[in-house]
């Protein structure tokens, strides 16, 4: 008698008998939990949407912070436990502010996403710099939107510490409907702002609410970080 | 034949199969077991009020902290273990005093209560500065109060690290009840005296007993932390 | 088929379904094994009195110590495992030696048992001073009491590391009955003299033998700590 | 009643009794979920050609990298978790840079593929230079292209840290089917031409969808590691 | 269903839900196993006298020591498990020692005691000084016999760190026999001959065998420590 | 009831009822998995001859190294886990450098042997220098041939960390047939020449394949080591 | 329903309800699987037999140490694990070099025993010196014979660390029959010739074969340590 999958799935870094890790399969599925984010990169630069749940009419909207900046040339989306992305986030703000110090020039994007992934796939063992342990894969997923020298750039981020560019990418539990309708729409030749009303087109559709400048949030990377104000974000709803 | 969720329950920083962490939602319980808090915002600043829980008439109600101040600035409610919510305040006093001394200037209230945050999120890992090891969630939720260059602001904590601004929240015991009453009764045209006669209106009803200047705490950050004395709790209850 | 709560009570940090911490309760049912002891705060100072349990003739009543002096003005009685209590006690005499050294003034009664709190709320974590790792909860119970600027004061702690401020208090095997009594007999306005009185009678009641100068310890601190003679405790029982 | 071989399998190094270390079996089991990669060493240099998996369209093709360059001369084809390999690489990395520094010289491939086998050897074991522990093994297979003063040179890496010289090998999910094709076609007199046609054509064989400059990947090291651009693979891609 | 008592008795330092301590009782048991001791203090000194379990005649009697000089005015009896023992011994030499040597005179028999208690307490926890971890309670029970300013003394020691001062007491397999038999014949007025003669009668009713010198040790400290000779323990034997 | 042995046998250091370490016994066994190597002493050197196992005609035979030289005077065949025997050979040749860098003369054969027990006696323990924690026996065997000041030696070790000196010796797979066949053959007058004729004879009984200078390797060390080109390999072959 | 003995005979530190430490016990079965070893001190000095179980005719006699020299006035016989064994007595000869080299003078064969009891009883404990973590008791028995200012003197030690002084003492899987033997025959006033011969004998009687100078060792401590060459060893058959 065999054991079933079932006993193997606690083990942090226990690999099954068909060779899979289990608690990182979960912890992508504490990501299609998550509030649905999206990413589009066009010539000019990167758009990302995200809902952002506002549970009560008391929570201040501008505190649920789902889109955050990294650097003045990267911004990042999350879907998943909000915690997690934070310290993620945290440690990529300081390995740009230390590159920035002693490079004398901004970090390229996929640097930036390499050590934000390094991190994530160091759960389980130590850490050489501050003895941190992760006992646990990190429950997020990032959309990495950016801009250095070779233009505008979007990456994907998942809990197993592996990274992809893409063109456009949706996450988090609208992600499977939000891809497709991302496939059928996306071409290259978008504006930026094309993208923008596409992205929050498709937010709307995953969404169980009606779209308002309270309940997503928007933000661009072209050629620097800036989260739209409500009116901003009114402007784009208007053009749907 | 799968495992239940039960087997999952007991691991501090295991996922279960759908993405999960029970130990950070069992120590959300904890704080369903807790005494009612509750915090509002308005323009002139933020009311806290707090039912004591005086299980026996020769406990000094006034040691009975469930209302602290953090710094001159910031005040916070709790709910839920206190000796847990007491490591957090003084971490949060080291934090402020630290950034005083090193900056001159007080700290903000949201940079305090990520501090908070940060300290909470890190159970089951080392600590980088003390070599502490916090092996569990922190069963606690705070209110904090705070008035910085922003004006006014209240923020909500869960043992999940993560946290919100509000203009007005309940925890504890009685929450569900009280957040539908601030729901209705709050708008953000009221007056401090207004807020307290709400938050202690609300207390009233999902508190066991009468209400009295030993059961209930009332703070107010506005702009400086005061905890009332007997006679100004006494004024606000003859105003029911 | 959900695990029953005994699966949770053996992981000596590990949360409940419902949130609750079961190795702290355990500890807390280690108190009610232990010896009766009794406080009682006047005007005029602060009174404890505790059962001795003398096992065997042959044993020095003098060594069973279950109040001791903590620093000039403050001593405390205890309940449960005395081993773990005298860990606490030399803890907080090196802590008020430590404050007096370097501020040329006693420690405060409160700041004393926060102090001492602190630790017992360690369990389970590294200590940053001394590496040492408190694997179980401190299965002990105490009565504090002290006389500072604030005049005379007397707190209670719990396994948990959490501490109240109380007139009158008891603790122990027979802490139920006793702390009836106490509600029944106690007044601001009692002399020193009046509260020995009561301890000892009440502490007569709960007690399966008789009581003499051998099987019962009383202190007081009024303002400074002072352990009965033998004489002195003969005095107090003549009065009952 | 003996234990069957699955209590032995979840223990990352203990032996069964038949003397096998099941994790590491599980781990090489994880390879024949990966891509197909493939190498073949001539005379003239070593071609890699591995299989991308671009699962959706609006991936950036290029950002799927499973070949990688470690020094100038050597390069590596992988098969498994690409963010294992990546760490391994990176290592690599570290490794040939810091030979380079030393000694003024490159390092030869064999001690490079000794240098990543030692790390792939540590897991659940302390890392002497950086305090990191490795809970688990490597869940990837490297295929290692290299020339130095002995030529070009090929090897081939598993999880349990063994390594082999090879003159052609395959590896991941299609490996089976493709290393009998290359025992058919190899022969040691083969141009690098050649080399190229009968790679792309068995990975061709292996592969679900149509070649195509976008599904896989082409590299060499003759002598010096050359990724081929798009037209390059076409061009091989034509003369199929 | 609730788990039986057995449940928690494995873990070294785990609360039952009755508050108990399993390993510190079964350690306890330990010393029920061990040889026979008996201390009877009078106001000429402290007589300690031992069973000695000598198993083959080939054994060196002399080489069995279950009576041990800590410091010249400081001895101990012991019952349990040897080697434990030794540890114990050895720190309180070091201990008294050092004590020596810091304040120029001899340390009282009741820090010693204390030293020894503190040692044994720290099972499963971290020494600050030696980095030592004791992963379970010491199996052994101590008789410190000893002579400072406050004239002579006897103290008892227990698996759980705890210690008593007494008129006389028995240790080990016998004990609860000898206990009795003291309790009987004990009175403070004895002089040091007296206690010998009794100590000597009442091991002899316990032991199975012919009290001779070879099967038994006696020593007092009266007032400094002396390991009678066989030719003295001889003429005690005459005497009964 | 009792446990069976299959309780005892997954705690790499436990010992069972009967006293036996099981995991040492299970790498034992992994022993008995691994190719057949065979070792003769005679006056004029140490033969040292093991089998290849080529799994692949693409795979270069010279890459499948299961004899080693570890210093000018020392060489070892090796029959288990290839990459574990890889760390002890390693760990032998720094241990034998640094001997002659400290006492400017080459290490003896037998403490060469003993530096390399002493490492795989470790498993389980801390390495003082290093700090690496090895958590699992070594499952590998080796056969050390060396030549020193007293003369030839021939030395086996086995997981346990035990070493013996012998004649001559067969390990791996075929080793009991092998053993019997040296028995009969083996004298302490043979040449150097019938000593490689003798155990290449042996080998070809054990071994499935024809014999050939691709799927043998010899070695020898007289008085230096000596790996056997292809061409001096098939010159022995020619002689059986 | 209670659990059986066999729940707390895996934890290597762990009381069972009776005060029983399994491992330990266990780890002395292991030594009665081990080869039979006598000594027998005499006026003269003191004598060590042991039984060496060549196993193969290819084995070298002399290789198989199992009396070996601590210091020139101290040698050892040993049964058990032999890789243990050599572990405790590398130990003992740094401490005895440590001696002369601080002292001046050889150790006392008493002091020397009792480092390496001290080695012995720290398993699952850290040693604060090395770092290195024993994590089982030492599988091995040792006859340990020393000559100092005292004379001539046997100790024999056991893996629970305790050490007892014999005047002769058989260990091994021919312990029982041999200790009989040796009850019978010996005498303080034996020659060394005389000692020599009985424990020859006795070692005759518990082996299987016939014995041979390749089969035994003798060693002699009078005053300096001698291993028998096999002439000696000759000499003492041949008076059998």
């Amino acid at each position: 008698m065999f054991l079933t999958r079932t006993e193997y799935d606690r083990g942090v870094n226990t690999f099954s008998p068909e060779g899979r890790l289990f608690q990182v399969e979960y912890a992508i599925e504490a990501i299609k939990l998550g509030s649905t984010a999206i990413g589009l990169k066009t010539k000019e630069g990167v758009v990302l949407a995200v809902e952002k749940r506002i549970t009560s009419p008391l929570l201040e909207p501008s505190s649920v912070e789902k889109v955050m900046e990294i650097d003045e040339h990267i911004g990042c989306a999350m879907s998943g436990l909000i915690a997690d992305a934070r310290t993620l986030v945290e440690h990529a703000r300081v390995e740009t502010q230390n590159h920035r110090f002693s490079y004398g020039e901004p970090m390229t994007v996929e640097s930036t996403t390499q050590a934000l992934c390094d991190l994530a796939l160091r759960f389980g063992e130590g850490d050489e710099e501050s003895m941190v342990i992760h006992s646990r894969p990190f429950g997020v997923s990032l959309l990495i939107a950016g801009h250095d020298e070779n233009g505008p750039s979007l990456y994907y981020t998942d809990p197993s510490g592996t990274f992809w560019q893409c063109n456009a990418k949706a996450i988090g539990s609208g992600s499977e409907g939000a891809d497709s309708s991302l496939q059928e729409q996306y071409n290259k030749e978008l504006t930026l702002q094309e993208a923008e009303t596409i992205a929050l087109s498709i937010l709307k559709q995953v969404m169980e609410e009606k779209v308002t400048p309270n309940n997503v949030d928007i933000a661009k990377v072209a050629p620097t970080y800036h989260l739209y104000t409500p009116s901003e974000v009114e402007a784009v709803i208007s053009r749907l």
